[in-house]
């Protein structure tokens, strides 16, 4: 194996609940970059954290809240992350996100 | 969308089942944080792992354990993690906590 | 503390269905890790996502697919994830296998 290719890996913290025309945001930041044909994308649900605002998120029986911590990470090239960030900037209101070069290897099925 | 600021991702690899004065040290992480009022933190939990001793954690039904890994992820200014860097010295026996530099964007509700 | 080590974070992503043998390719991973005595591993499950392929993967109720995104994670000295390098190509056919250089701190039981 061998890691040629510079690439970057897209995190964004968000909430579960946090919505953007009635459809929970995270749903539609995979389906966009589905739709855009970037690499991949995989959804993580946290089970506590809290986020821009200090709100606590916890998916423990004291705290009913359903608002739990998500990060979305996106694997592509420069120019392809470049493509997502303007429908970033629509559907999220809170939240972080974070930009890191990485070396990259892929296995694809021949 | 545009990248200014350079942060710091630490993650903290640890036990579920690791406590400190009788209360998850995970839990006390993200307290913490909060109580530094560092920009956000959250905790993700493994399904599979080992650790500093090689003990295999896994939630399947072969293995009762509860001890699964747990992953907690900070992002703030390298002077703010530096903050909390005491505090894990305290209630971390095991374990370990990397360090990196990263872009960060910041959405905030107005 | 201080982050004395330069090391390697080593990311697969990976399917949770995917085989080698007959038996999950994300627990042999984990298993391998361990036999090359690697510092540690976790397995972290996605609820969503799409890799090299763009099959959707998810965890509701709609889709009653199971084969959801698998993130194993790995930190180790360069030399040592070079040892498991040639593993993954035997057993990975899709997925994509990231490296980055993150700064490591280790706490262990006395």
């Amino acid at each position: 194996m061998h890691f040629e290719e510079e690439d970057v890996l897209l995190r964004i913290f968000l909430g579960e609940s946090d919505v953007y025309c009635g459809k929970p945001v995270y749903e539609q930041i995979i389906r966009k970059a589905r739709e855009l044909k970037l690499s991949g994308a995989t959804v993580v649900r946290g089970e506590m954290g809290f986020g821009a605002h200090s709100h606590m998120r916890s998916a423990n029986v004291l705290s009913l809240s359903t608002d739990l911590p998500i990060v979305v990470e996106i694997v592509d090239s420069e120019a392809n992350i470049e493509k997502l960030l303007p429908f970033l900037d629509e559907v999220l209101k809170e939240g972080l996100v974070t930009k890191e070069s990485i070396h990259v290897y892929r296995y694809q099925k021949h």
